[in-house]
């Protein structure tokens, strides 16, 4: 019987695997892989390894999960390390789950890898520190999803001026966005910063607040977007008076945290 | 002049690190590094590079935000790469801010490599899906704080049911966290496990309730408590045999690492 790594991939540069990502990639005999996992790091698996996509693509998927979920627990019995390797982090928006438990249920054995997950990069190459304790006690890793036909936020109302929003897979409807935001209870002020395709070659970023989202278009995916008085650094339009209140606000903040 | 590197160090293990950052470390000329960054790691640092330990320890500081970002700045004119290295993800809970707002008014050139923040390296350990898709709809990273000598955490009473709750360094008042977390509106029967010391050979993890909380103790620092349905692990009622074999899968993790 072999054993099922589910390994984060990260956000698309081969350098951000983490080593042991790397090291069990580099020995794998079969790799199942979703599409958005780039091909600099399919090349770093084993040259004998069998590499399967088994993402969707423009909505179609070539494997349903649960046809995932009963290949991991095959391969498992033909081959001695199978990889299942997903973009970012395999738990944070990676349908980790099923998987989890069907291989559970089958009793075999695996180990889960932390990878990179796309907040972390994007925040990286936007320079945002997500919780900066002078602007931001949590933060908040949330996707959008339509309801009705409307965008829709899984938050009540009373979501804080101190969380960070971070919205994976904001898709391409930021007018409704902006308006789930705003409803969810957030200044239209607030600054946020979309970044399309974080740590590749082809990365965007687009500074803006919550009412200049509806006038963003063009960003590719995948995308992220990060929403908080913490994407306010860069910005071309901080005001002298407006620094002087997020000082305010943070030295209150920090004594509060103190 | 140098270049600074904010580079995560992941939970602790060495191969945690990312590629990348196992990389620059190798190269790096000065060290800046938190107390929770593990001896494994510091020992990929080139040989020649100057270590310096600025982390707190015990609430007292080795030295303050503003010397840290100070001695940031004069290493870059002294040396090539400057490696800060913080514990996890340099931008959740890492007070990378300050360190980038003091390096971009200077005119320091620096970069941000991502790293594996705790709670990744947590639910992997745990293998909980933070945002499994039956259970949750997104996740939010927290920290517990003192307010008037009671626990606190910042939200309303309005989170939802499926919001993945994760609290960064909860302290060992657990049974004043289980109040805090009740009455920011959640059930006391929602499941949630303590992890302490993700991804090291001291790997510990205590599965329980918000309830049960209250009877919680010896979680060795650093520490994490991941709450909510996912962490339900696997069945709406624990059996003692689900027990048994949770234990079981437990200490083969933590053989494994060790």
């Amino acid at each position: 019987m072999g054993k099922v790594y589910l390994i984060g991939a990260g956000p698309g540069d081969p350098e951000l695997l983490t080593v042991k990502a790397a090291r069990i990639l580099a020995s794998a005999d079969i790799v199942l892989h979703d599409a958005l996992v780039t091909q600099e790091i399919l090349e770093l698996a084993s040259p004998q390894a069998r590499t399967i996509d088994v993402g969707k693509r423009c909505g179609q998927k070539l494997l349903t999960q649960d046809e995932i979920n009963a290949y991991l627990i095959h391969a498992s019995t033909v081959a001695g390390i199978v990889v299942r390797l997903k973009s970012g982090d395999p738990l944070i928006f990676g349908r980790a789950g099923e998987e989890i438990e069907a291989l559970q249920n089958a009793g075999v054995e695996f180990e889960i890898v932390p990878g990179i997950t796309s907040a972390l990069a994007a925040a990286a190459a936007a320079r945002v520190s997500l919780t900066d304790r002078r602007f931001a006690s949590q933060v908040l890793f949330t996707t959008a999803h339509r309801k009705g036909g409307e965008m829709a936020l899984d938050w009540t109302s009373a979501i804080t001026p101190n969380t960070t929003v971070v919205v994976y897979m904001p898709g391409a409807a930021y007018a409704g966005l902006a308006d789930a935001l705003i409803q969810g209870g957030l200044d239209p002020q607030t600054p946020c910063v979309a970044v399309s395709c974080a740590a590749r070659k082809s990365q965007q970023m687009r500074w803006t607040d919550i009412a200049g989202l509806r006038t963003l278009s063009g960003i590719a995916a995948p995308a992220l977007l990060i929403v908080g008085r913490v994407a306010r650094s860069d910005a071309e339009t901080i005001t002298a008076d407006l620094w002087k209140q997020l000082r305010a606000t943070a030295v209150q903040d920090e004594q509060h945290i103190a």
